[in-house]
């Protein structure tokens, strides 16, 4: 599998290998929640994680910021022979999606995170009332509101909620006191139906949902987005059809050791070895895509 | 809220009051997913913990041991003013529930985890073939093939794998070996739905999944007994109806620094104090019942 165990530099992958791995990134380990509904439901593919946690937290982020950091991730991700991406990452998926696909072509799909979770809560909303958790910058986007548009969708902004997940520490009142704090707007609006839009949040879901009450329908992206790559492997014919478990892997553009501590704590699964990479190189350089 | 705060020894309880505490025992910290569902979709309901860690692990221990152990832990929980206990080890509930419902009569409801997991697992399968993990202690004892007698049932004892949850250590690929060895003989039968008839396993529920396959279904108690205590909460006319969000607490037979810790990895919402209480006082008690 070239690229995929040597992470080369530069190189060049011109056709989609089936075997090749499907790559997931994020600024920290939100994606990983992402990632876990894909390593379950998708058992017989390869998956590489990439942590951008050199530039943690993208949620607070401008959008052009945004944008030239998650085209260089992409680029390294496609260098190394990724046969798709997925924007593990609200943030980075509102301000950079229709870049990376313009960036990628048809060489490489990109799955981002707002349609598939936006599908999901407008099918599941019964009142017609939304609420949405997010980052600023998601927020701000308003990509959610866009996807949205035919329900009444109330949108709270949590910039502290992240960094607390991604600190990493015991979940403790503070956690209930802020999810609180910010749930209490959607609670007074009547949503019947929360979109978490940040792969963080699903870290504390059960938090949330004592917050909201049995009777809100919680949508997060990572089922959603393990449905839409399922259903992008069939469209493109490059499912990986061996028989073999699939395998996974990480790479950080930060501390290691750090990463692998967070990863493995939030991750359900084993967590091997983490490799540090470089991605500043690929910022601002020019695409090599076919 | 007597006996809640202070779980004096020996009081009395003589009518149930609504604005008691739910108790939940198991050995270990395996029960704690059966609580955590009940705390997430009955958030008004008020929870007592109970890990009997001095007798950790239930799933190696003969009937007997199980239902005299099982009888002295749900009398100390009445005699603290429970109104209902819930038995969230499948290894207890097949030595033990007849015991425990001839013990505490009509004053305290008790639900155990095989009937409502058994349940959910018959409407799950479509192809007639459902496979059992469970201790040694529940195959045994043979009370899922007695409540699943209708489904061709492949049964698995799985010593080690609660053991090594409870040992609280990281997910690592001995975990994922042994998984896949439980599997093995699951896969051979080709059953469509797996039973996790021990409340650890979901704490490995991303491990089984990944080794089963997409197209096996799950089924754990955790979920099927918050139901079913919703169920008996409402005939019994016994609902916390207050608005304000319940509390839970910890106590266990062991050490209870340990617990805590192991308590706060597996939980997934904050936890506090735990307290060390005394059982063995009540072993072999006649029952104090009115």
């Amino acid at each position: 599998m070239p690229g995929v165990g040597s992470l080369c530099h530069h190189g060049r992958v011109t056709a989609v290998d089936r075997t090749h791995p499907i790559a997931v990134f994020d600024s920290g380990v939100g994606g990983l929640t992402v990632l876990h509904e894909c390593l379950v439901w998708l058992p017989h593919e390869d998956f590489v994680y990439l942590g951008d946690t050199a530039r943690f937290p993208y949620g607070g982020r401008d959008a052009d910021d945004l944008r030239a950091r998650s085209l260089a991730v992409a680029r390294r991700l496609r260098d190394d022979g990724a046969k798709m991406i997925v924007v593990a990452c609200n943030s980075a998926t509102s301000a950079a999606l229709p870049a990376l696909r313009d960036e990628l072509g048809d060489a490489v799909a990109v799955v981002g995170t707002v349609e598939p979770a936006a599908r999901l809560a407008a099918a599941a909303t019964r009142n017609g009332r939304v609420g949405l958790l997010a980052t600023p910058a998601t927020v701000a986007s308003g990509a959610y509101a866009r996807t949205l548009a035919d329900v009444d969708l109330t949108s709270v902004a949590c910039p502290k909620l992240a960094p607390l997940i991604q600190a990493g520490g015991e979940l403790d009142s503070r956690v209930v006191a802020l999810v609180d704090e910010y749930c209490e707007p959607l609670i007074a609006a009547g949503v019947d139906t929360v979109v978490l839009g940040c792969t963080h949040y699903p870290l504390v879901r059960a938090v949330l949902q004592r917050a909201l009450g049995r009777g809100v329908t919680i949508v997060s992206s990572g089922q959603a987005i393990a449905d839409e790559v399922e259903r992008q492997l069939t469209e493109r014919d490059i499912e990986n059809d061996t028989d073999r478990r699939g395998s996974y892997r990480f790479v950080c553009s930060g501390d290691a050791g750090e990463f692998r501590a967070l990863a493995a704590r939030s991750l359900q699964l084993p967590v091997d070895g983490v490799e540090r990479i470089d991605i500043e190189e690929y910022v601002g350089v020019a695409g090599r895509a076919a």
